[in-house]
Order: C-alpha cells, then structure tokens, then sequence
C-alpha cells in the first residue's frame, strides 16, 4: 500500500476523489487503499455545528458552483443533492465488507452517483439492496455482515484512526504522516507517494 | 482587466498568489487586476470568531505543514509567522495607492515577503516606510495619501466589493461574476479568463 484515500459518501469532492483516483494511482504503479469513514463524529469534536459548507454559507455557495465546474472540466455527471450532508452509515459499513471482497470501491462509486448525480437517499436500505443486486451480490449476506458488531467496530476505528491522523475533512490522502486535503491534492499526493516509493 | 485578483495580507496563501500570478497572467497574455482587501469585517459578519484556520485547529494544523510543502515545491521562502493572523490597515491601504502609481504589487510582495518569510510585524509604520523608501519612495508623502479619507473610503468600498461577490477567504480569483477561491485554484481561473477573452 502506498498511499490511502479516506473518504466520506456526503462529501461532494469525495465523490470526485473517488471517481478518479483508482486509475490515477494505477497509471503511476501506485498501491492505493481505499478508507471509507464518516466525517460527522469529527466536525462535531472540532467544534462544527454541522458540515463547514452548511455552517458558513457564503463558503458553501461557491463550493456548489465550484464543484459543478469541476465535474464539467472532468465529465462527471453532476446534480445538487436536495439533502445536505446525506448520512452514510450504513453505506460506510457496507462498503467496509465490499473492500474485503473486491467490490466496495465499485459500490462506493455507486452509491456517489445515488447521492451527487441522482440525488438520491443513500441511507435507504432498499436503495442499497437494489444496488448490492445490480453488482451481483446477494444483499442479505452482504447486509447482514455489514451490521455484525465487528464490522460496526471495524467503522468505528476507521474514523477514530482518520481523526488521529489529524483528518478534519474528505477527502483526504494520506502518505505516511503526509496529509493532503482536498481531491485537488491529489497529483501532490501521488508524487509524495512515488517518492517515498522510490526511497531506499 | 481580464480577472481579479483579491488578496489579504494576513492570509498565507495569499503570499503565494501575489508570488506568482502576475507572471502567470502575463504568460497567458491576460491582464490581472489585484485588489487588497480586508477578511477581517468579512469573516466577522460570516460568523467566524477569528480566521477559520484559528478557529478550527487540526485544520490550522494540517494548513501550516500544506503551505510548507507547496512554498517548497514553487521554491518560495517560507517561515511560520509567530503571529497570526497579523492586521494589516494601514499595509492594504498603502497598497491601493501603489496600484494608482505603479508600484503596488512590488510593495505587496514586500509586506508578505516581511510577514511570511521573516516574520516581521506589518502593520507597524517603521517596518512600512522602511519598505517604502527601499522602493525608492517618499514614505511621508505615500502615508499621507494612504491615510487620506478618500483612501480610507476606497479600502472600505473595496472589501465591500469583496464580500457582495460572495468572497469568503483569501485569495479570490474574480473572472466576471466566478468566483475561484485559492491560490490552487490560479491556473482554472486563468483558462475561464482567456475563455471569456475569446468570446465574441
């Protein structure tokens, strides 16, 4: 593993991250991983009343039309969310499980175009069933070993172990003790990460 | 004026913005207006209590080693200043009357080049004479002009400026009514410019 990518399912620039980062790291020979975890319990212990783009709007207004730009420049499709920040629990414990087996960054690009391009729930259970289905999988199983009191642990440490590495948004790569906030930091992360690759 | 740049002398990214765009704009064959204001009266009626990176300190911490690193790579002085943010009326309104005689993006690279290479108080008026008479200037006669209530007046009009284009932080790009808030954001700003430039 050469790099990480911790990401948040109701962060708008995560889905970008996520969208794009797997080839980019492939194209460098890069080992990337993917961390899934949820950024609520962090803004609350920073002291945000709610995401910084609800709190402060005139931040949050730009951001939007940013993203849109961004999306354009790339090809991503891209629809405001009528809800803002959608909760993700549930997504986060499952795609958990898909990075055990081979399909959870499929699943988490999937349930981004639910929330950023569809502007859909992501929370809903049957939502994420239906999408479970679409990749073959069977969502009972896969349901059920996403909410065991491991996989639920498993959630838990990832975020406790982003917010010790000072993670205080999404997305966020992570090279060594390196951060880099921000999808737009990520061809100085892949280079930090080359680097440190190429070290003795 | 093809776009706009509006910067703040407290904000360290700022510093690298004001380093580069100039040359980057004329690169582009596109003329870059800069525009000194204030964040102060603009993060207060946003509800900041201080500057965001104060406010929320894993995101201060992780802003301090993002710009270390990027003055690095552009291979830019860089020191932490002790105090931060530092105020800087009197520096702004210095620097509005060096954009009427020429010589004001050579006194604002100055005045970061104190606060953010060398970590030297900027509002102090000793510290800003001495700037101006390395500049060849007649600090008595700038500083009248500066402290005039027709330039007081102009600073005051031009952060209001800033904050009724839903500017939020420092730097600001400004093509038309797009906002392209930070100094990562330089190069996207420049191709919408010379987009615009283009258009009939």
């Amino acid at each position: 593993m050469d790099l990480e990518l911790f990401y948040e399912f109701g962060s708008q620039y995560s889905y970008i991250a996520v969208a794009v980062a797997e080839q980019a790291a492939k194209a460098q020979g890069l080992d990337l991983a993917f961390r899934p975890f949820l950024l609520g319990p962090i803004f609350k212990a920073q002291g945000y009343s709610t995401a910084p783009f609800v709190q402060f709007p005139q931040k949050g207004a730009y951001v939007w039309r940013d993203i849109e730009r961004v999306c354009e420049d790339l090809g991503l499709p891209f629809q405001r969310p009528s809800v803002f920040p959608r909760k993700a629990v549930l997504a986060s414990r499952v795609a958990l499980v898909g990075m055990d087996e081979g399909w959870g960054i499929a699943f988490s690009r999937r349930i981004y175009q639910l929330n950023f391009a569809e502007d859909r729930d992501i929370e809903d259970e049957q939502n994420i069933r239906a999408l479970l289905s679409d990749l073959s999988l069977d969502a009972d199983a896969v349901l059920s070993r996403a909410l065991s009191p491991e996989n639920r642990e498993r959630l838990k440490a990832q975020t406790e172990r982003a917010e010790k590495l000072g993670i205080f948004g999404a997305p966020t790569f992570v090279v060594g003790n390196e951060l880099f906030w921000g999808q737009d930091r990520m061809e100085q992360a892949l280079r930090w990460a080359k680097r440190a690759k190429a070290l003795p």
